[in-house]
């Protein structure tokens, strides 16, 4: 079998390059352990190889059909998520007390990464379902968690995030899906249409459990008078309940997960039963929304990861002309790995994928770390840092992932456009990531125009302060002094770039927020710089205490000089906005184009 | 029906921004006059509205198949490709008494780029049937001419391009396909295969005539062995000629155009007849290879200038969200190109879809006024001139044409992931542009290692006067001040740095060409930012003039001023590398990934 994601980079990352084992000395995680992790990630890679991985073409193959009105999916499906249900794999954060096994959530991530890297499609129903069920226990009463959450645990219930609508997509506010109090307390009637509801119908669960988003008669509007219920497809008394699968979308990738376009209450049928407080549903979704984003950001890396795999094996193998210098026709061709273009190529992927994984366990294991902080001034700034972090660990691996896996394709030429290898589906699945979870654009403005400034920047100042930290370290290894010095060099021109952008929140939110896309792909390239200026560290430290596998640990720092080489100074090309005093992107009129 | 092109934007790059009717001066194209050329493009423009767009999207879903033997295609094929022949297309740029109408190279690039934006895959038969054609008659004998030509011109036998080998794609020199001589003069025995042969098999022609490479029995090693043959798939007498289809790709994208793998001489009863000289087949074929370069640029730009119609038209009709600094919910959305974002995305689209059809209509004139130019010594400057910016002029618009198709899928946002709109498939269709007539990294050795090179570097020298020489234009124009400055501050950046990564020639090819890629990245973005310059006097110059249509010149302004703030900015993230003096792409060991 092809590999798809690299088990000794993984480990890397989790136990050496930072240490994830720091959780298990805190009381929650305290029966945890490298073993328990690492059988964890084992298991993770054996479902990962026996089942997703096999069906992972013939899912794009086969794609969802709406039939009469369900969506009929892969038929290996219902296996596979009931086998993710009875392992364990839905409720694996979740306390003891409610039938998880209190596993950190970064182990999680990790353990997802390997699904995700395997078939996308596959992994994207248990993902759901673990937050879906993930909002009716944090906020849901206790009887909506009884009658709810088991099922769902079990795989036997699919769970999903019913938020869009045809007329309110990125723009949340203007959602119209409304909710009329019934005759039983907590119960209400929902009607509306939802869109691009993933897994929002098929036929591999008994029932679907939509976590919607609707307004309350009478709400206030905007954002503040929206609540959240919980509509299941089939009421527990086993009578449908007038949630109807209006139609299903064909769409360019991960075509094996269904996306579906649902209309509630055309019978005036449909019940809906209030999670929490009326009005706090979008405060709700919030909280959980910083995971779902790094979720997202690493299904990018995972897909990005498996067309890199996939090109780096095809680049061993491929012969094809000879090295530059050799002019004697009568030798034999050599592996595509040898030209150091097709190196460039594979060292892009690399480069992106490892270094956004890293950011993707650091901001993993922060978010393991706050759930247990005690000490309220800590928990604060991990906070503020894990908020500033997200749009970026969302953003970067979702645009670098496109980047990528098109890499991919076009190490392998010809044969990469060609359905005969995977790296043309992965190319197609990768596009989905800067759109959904907040397109780019919107994340631009949620780091420029919110998570720059709150708590008075202390997000913003703490991760100055960790990245500083680490540079620190670097410029004190004399083998790594060329990585610190090309590293300092731009991260102290983005710094007094980026000051001079702050200043400019006087222009008025129009101006100041015009380029808050590049701003959020400048942090992107600093932040993976960042990792890769750790990694060399780590690396350097494996070296130096003369362990094994010594060209794994030089790859490591080999990449880390391409990052900075080649990458990093992409900086440069972007900072000349921050300073600018003209604004095309403003100024420019609609009847102009 | 939806634009799939700027008419407007095409006759101001041919008739204002360049003057093509320059042309319509030379003795071979006295014939020809504005309204010629007018009339060429609006029957261009109607071919495509009326048979072209309205199956572009039959085409991709139902694609070619390989059934008993033979490669059915979409069956409104024939019709079309018989349309092509009998309205002239096929030979339009040839000389009349080859029964062709003498039009200038150039307007038949332009008859394509509408051709192409309406529907890729259609577009691809009678442009491939014009390259193989004008290989016969450029240097076949008469008697091939004679038998082979007319056919093709009629549409009713296609032509192919038949030079990639299971083991030879871009390492053309390891061809293993043989020719042994027959008793007749001229006639060989042709045995060996052919992979990824676009148009290689299918129902809607009479007959197949494939150009096909292979080395004649006892020939020197290397690219000097290859000879140039006519392989009809039917002979003249109207016997199968022992070509089979062996199979069909299945790709991801223009999959209305079939690539087949063929097998010849199985029955070793494969005939083919030998064009020109002997071993001189590779120079025949690179002889032909600009213009199939620059082609392969339009189509590039083609595709991505219809996914940014597609994208421009949904901006201007979706509602969502309300203006940044408006906080009012009861207003009503706006449409999304009131967001700078959106605007941003689309000032991408336009700059990089428009400054690259500029781009390559130069070339175009330069290819056309070569080809009439008498004096010598100014034949080999623009001959020099148009050989260093044809791998520029087909990378360029290839990489960014990516890029662009990915951003107009962007401003959809989830509908344009799914295929109820048109740009997931021009995404998909421009993937292959980067990989197809030489791939990027091939055309950054043939720039930086051969053509910046050749004639003492006369052909880099002649590009940088004629920027200059633009340069020099707009700083004289007050209104377009700050474009010039822009424009000046960054040439002379690159200027300087690519003079120290010349110097790298002595450190041996492998380094030296290590970056070849990145040279080529921003040669691209330079010559396009240079052609944005050409683009802002000429629009300037309407403007003072009193043109009517001020908003497109204003918008032609603004674009420039985008180009510059956003794209060109860009090489200050590349030319780092040219000053550098590690080679991690160089220095990376396989072993190390």
């Amino acid at each position: 079998m092809p590999s798809f994601y690299s088990k000794k980079d993984l480990f890397f990352q989790l136990f050496e390059n930072q240490n994830c084992l720091e959780l298990t000395q805190l009381p929650y995680f305290s029966d945890h352990s490298k073993e328990t992790f690492t059988l964890v990630l084992e298991a993770a890679e054996q479902i990962a190889e026996k089942s997703l991985y096999p069906i992972f073409r013939e899912m794009d193959r086969q794609e969802p059909q709406l039939v009469d009105g369900k969506i009929r999916i892969h038929p290996a499906m219902g296996t596979i998520i009931r086998k993710f249900g009875e392992d364990g794999w839905i409720n694996a954060i979740f306390p003891y007390e409610e039938g998880g096994q209190q596993l950190p959530w970064v182990i999680h991530l990790a353990a997802g990464f390997i699904f995700q890297a395997s078939n996308y499609s596959a992994s994207v129903f248990p993902f759901l379902t673990t937050g879906a069920a993930n909002l009716i226990r944090t906020f849901g009463s206790k009887e909506l968690k009884e009658k709810f959450t088991p099922k769902m645990f079990a795989g036997k219930w699919q769970g999903t995030m019913a938020l869009t609508e045809p007329d309110a997509g990125s723009s949340l506010s203007d959602l119209t899906t409304t909710a009329t109090p019934a005759s039983i307390s907590g119960v209400y009637r929902i009607k509306g249409q939802k869109i691009y509801i993933s897994a929002g119908d098929h036929d591999a669960c008994e029932n679907i459990i939509h976590l919607m988003l609707a307004r309350i008669e009478g709400a206030p509007s905007g954002t503040k008078g929206i609540s959240l219920f919980v509509v299941p497809k089939i009421r527990l008394d086993g009578a449908p309940n007038d949630v109807l699968t209006q139609g299903i979308y064909h769409k360019m990738g991960y075509k094996g997960a269904p996306i579906a376009h649902l209309m509630m209450g055309s019978q005036e049928e449909c019940e809906g039963y209030l999670v929490g407080e009326a009005h706090q549903g979008l405060k709700y979704m919030f909280q959980m929304m910083n995971e779902a984003r790094l979720g997202v950001g690493m299904n990018a890396v995972a897909i990005a990861t498996a067309a890199f795999q996939a090109s780096l094996a095809y680049a061993k193998e491929r012969p094809q002309g000879r090295k530059i210098s050799e002019k004697d026709l009568s030798k034999p061709q050599v592996p595509i790995i040898e030209h150091s273009d097709v190196k460039r190529m594979l060292l892009f992927q690399k480069s992106v994928t490892e270094g956004a994984l890293a950011l993707l366990i650091y901001c993993g294991i922060l978010s393991d770390k706050i759930a247990q902080e005690t000490s309220a001034a800590k928990k604060l700034k991990m906070e503020a840092l894990l908020d500033l972090l997200t749009p970026i660990a969302k953003s970067y691996p979702s645009e670098m992932g496109v980047k990528s896996t098109s890499m991919a394709v076009q190490v392998l030429g010809g044969a990469g456009y060609t359905t005969d290898f995977p790296v043309e589906q992965y190319f197609r699945e990768s596009r989905i990531h800067p759109i959904h979870e907040g397109t780019t654009g919107i994340h631009g403005l949620d780091l420029l125009g919110r998570k720059v400034w709150l708590q008075e920047g202390l997000g913003w100042k703490t991760l100055q302060q960790e990245i500083q930290h680490s540079l620190d370290q670097v410029k004190s290894i004399q083998e790594l002094n060329d990585l610190g010095h090309s590293f300092e060099e731009i991260f102290l021109k983005f710094n007094h770039s980026a000051g001079e952008l702050l200043f400019k929140r006087n222009l008025g939110p129009e101006k100041f927020l015009a380029d808050a896309t590049l701003f959020l792909e400048a942090s992107g390239i600093l932040c993976v710089g960042w990792m890769w200026i750790k990694q060399a560290i780590s690396a350097q430290k494996a070296i130096s205490s003369g362990a094994l596998e010594q060209s794994f640990y030089l790859g490591k720092i080999e990449t880390a000089r391409y990052f900075m080489e080649y990458e990093l100074v992409k900086i440069l090309g972007l900072i000349p906005r921050f300073h600018a005093a003209s604004y095309p992107t403003v100024t420019m009129e609609k009847d102009w184009f």
